[in-house]
């Protein structure tokens, strides 16, 4: 293999692709980039083999071929001669990579130990605007699982159907919905790894234009500009949503987002270093008295709200509630509480699409 | 006590001030501020033992008196309530801060328990520009040592006379000298921990304005707009920097930094995690040979180069050569060297009152 091409189009291709490479790995191919020269261009993949991201290139082609090169290495190395054209070809010392008068090598593996990526063409898919699909990644993921206790948990629930694009993540503690517009091959219901869809969001740009998201059996894939994404689905059962949301309430309250944040983040402050972050919310009258209590000091502040229903004491975790009023843009939001021991919910005082819902704490007092 | 203020101002001291704060101590009162109201203002001050920041703030005292409180909470929180204006008092339970309807309480430790600060008022002092003892300083303590096993390489030397200040760091590997133009009462000879100098450094901008430094037996003493940093000063001998520097080279290469710099760079990326950094040179001909071997790979680049003298092979921690090579300004710089086991130093070629001098590694082959 043998090739010339800018260095900064290799180091761009180099960066895109290595996210997709294995971190910790006791299969050293999976830490690799495989690159891949033919016709007139070079085709740069990673794989973790959960993920994978592929990108093609531009360049000379002196002679074909492929071999697999450690893709942080790798990228960070070429990021080094970004500003040169750049000469890469295969010796018996590995990887040859020659810049103005100098060269520099680099350990191989051959690209027969690279796993075989199985690109599965389905015709499902679904589509929807770039921008709407960053956000409506951004508004769930957070609240994924990242341990492994429910595997499945680390993925996100997608749901298309009906014009409409349906995301729910939850681990346990919380769980949050978002929804958007969409089109589609009919009605469609994946879960999709955290991680995928983390990546997939950091390649998409604000704009209006349209995102396909093909989906097979066991498999996504997307195409950014000139970078695919594909990732293996899990299967299995995701928790019934639908069961745990409450649709009933006693109490509910209107509050402003930016007040409640602000007290809030106040009273982390003092509890930093408590796991459970435990703010207290005593909702009467109007107004939520948020109370938090340390060794090093106690936080009581009481926030403005309109109150529909039964007054209520309850304890929860603040990091998880900041999280929450994070992804919710409206200027009023509405809490909904049952009591005590069971589930509350955030949503937008309007646009009910996205809801968050949290677990309280259960406390002695 | 008792004060009314505004937020801002209060964050802002606070967070100046809470620079001096012990991090990790046994002694909870090094970790607070100590806080005096008096007349129509407010002093904040914070010492870990060896570095005190006091910064005096307007307010409305509505009752003298003086209190301590942890730094890193109190200024976390304060900044929370910046956009507004604040009350703060003692209480039983401690100090009440009090802003908007709310009030939150901090666990207070008696002011009484705060070290008593000496003032030396000595008549001794240099006084320099701003922006040159900034450079001074970022020229130098990047050497200051950062183990305990010889205590006064913690500090940078500062000596004071004839119309310069002249600043010497060093820590067993490498040593960096720089000077700048100052004026003052005399000769003055003082060592200075490095970490007073960076906060110091801090707080100056990169303007003509002049700084006082002044000096007594033990202490430094600087006021910057409204804040005083006092510092206790090292005793001991300091290494006879002279007799290190060596005055006579058998090579000396005169060399692009930018390409220096950026080959090294290169070399770095495949040697990390080598404790030593392992650089090789080979000076010969028109040029410097430059490579550096892991398992990785290795890189092998040509720098070009003016020689004098004879040619040689030397090996480095090329994490220092990184380093020295960033406080050196001019274009062109110059190497000098006499055996592969003695320092060698890196100068600008013109401006010499700045240098940088490095222990080679001892290598096998």
């Amino acid at each position: 293999m043998k090739f010339v091409c800018e260095g900064l189009v290799l180091s761009d291709a180099a960066i895109t692709v290595s996210k997709a490479c294995a971190a910790r790995t006791t299969m050293p191919v999976l830490e690799c980039i495989r690159m891949t020269a033919e016709n007139d261009g070079v085709t740069l993949v990673a794989y973790d083999g959960e993920l994978s991201i592929c990108k093609k290139v531009k360049a000379d082609v002196l002679e074909e071929g492929e071999i697999c090169v450690n893709g942080r290495f790798f990228s960070d190395f070429i990021v080094k001669v970004s500003d040169m054209t750049v000469s890469v070809g295969t010796c018996e010392k590995g990887l040859e990579i020659s810049y103005g008068d100098s060269r520099s090598f680099l350990q191989t593996l051959p690209a027969s130990d690279f796993p075989k990526l199985k690109s599965e063409d389905g015709s499902d898919y679904f589509q929807v605007k770039q921008s709407a699909f960053k956000e409506l990644i951004g508004r769930t993921v957070f609240c994924c699982a990242t341990d492994e206790s429910r595997p499945i948990l680390k993925g996100c629930l997608l749901e298309a159907g009906e014009g409409k694009l349906r995301a729910t993540a939850l681990d346990g503690y919380r769980m949050a919905t978002a929804e958007c517009e969409a089109e589609g091959s009919g009605s469609l219901k994946l879960v999709c790894p955290a991680r995928t869809l983390t990546e997939i969001s950091r390649m998409l740009d604000d704009g209006e234009e349209s995102l396909r998201v093909g989906v097979s059996k066991n498999m996504l894939s997307v195409t950014v500009d000139d970078t695919a994404v594909e990732s293996r689905l899990y299967t299995g059962e995701f928790v019934n949503a639908e069961k745990i949301y409450p649709h009933e309430f006693a109490t509910a309250v209107k509050v402003s987002k930016a007040e409640l944040s602000e007290s809030v983040e106040r009273a982390i402050v003092l509890i930093r270093g408590d796991k459970n972050n435990l703010v207290l919310f005593e909702i009467k009258g109007d107004g939520i008295l948020i109370t938090a209590n340390s060794e090093i000091g106690n936080v009581s502040e009481t926030v403005k709200a309109e109150l529909t229903g039964r007054e209520l004491k309850i304890a929860m975790n603040g990091k998880y509630l900041l999280d929450a009023l994070k992804v919710l843009d409206e200027e009023t939001i509405v809490l909904s509480f049952n009591t005590p021991v069971s589930p509350f919910t955030l949503e937008n005082e309007n646009d009910k699409g996205n809801s968050c819902l949290i677990l309280p704490v259960r406390t002695s007092a």
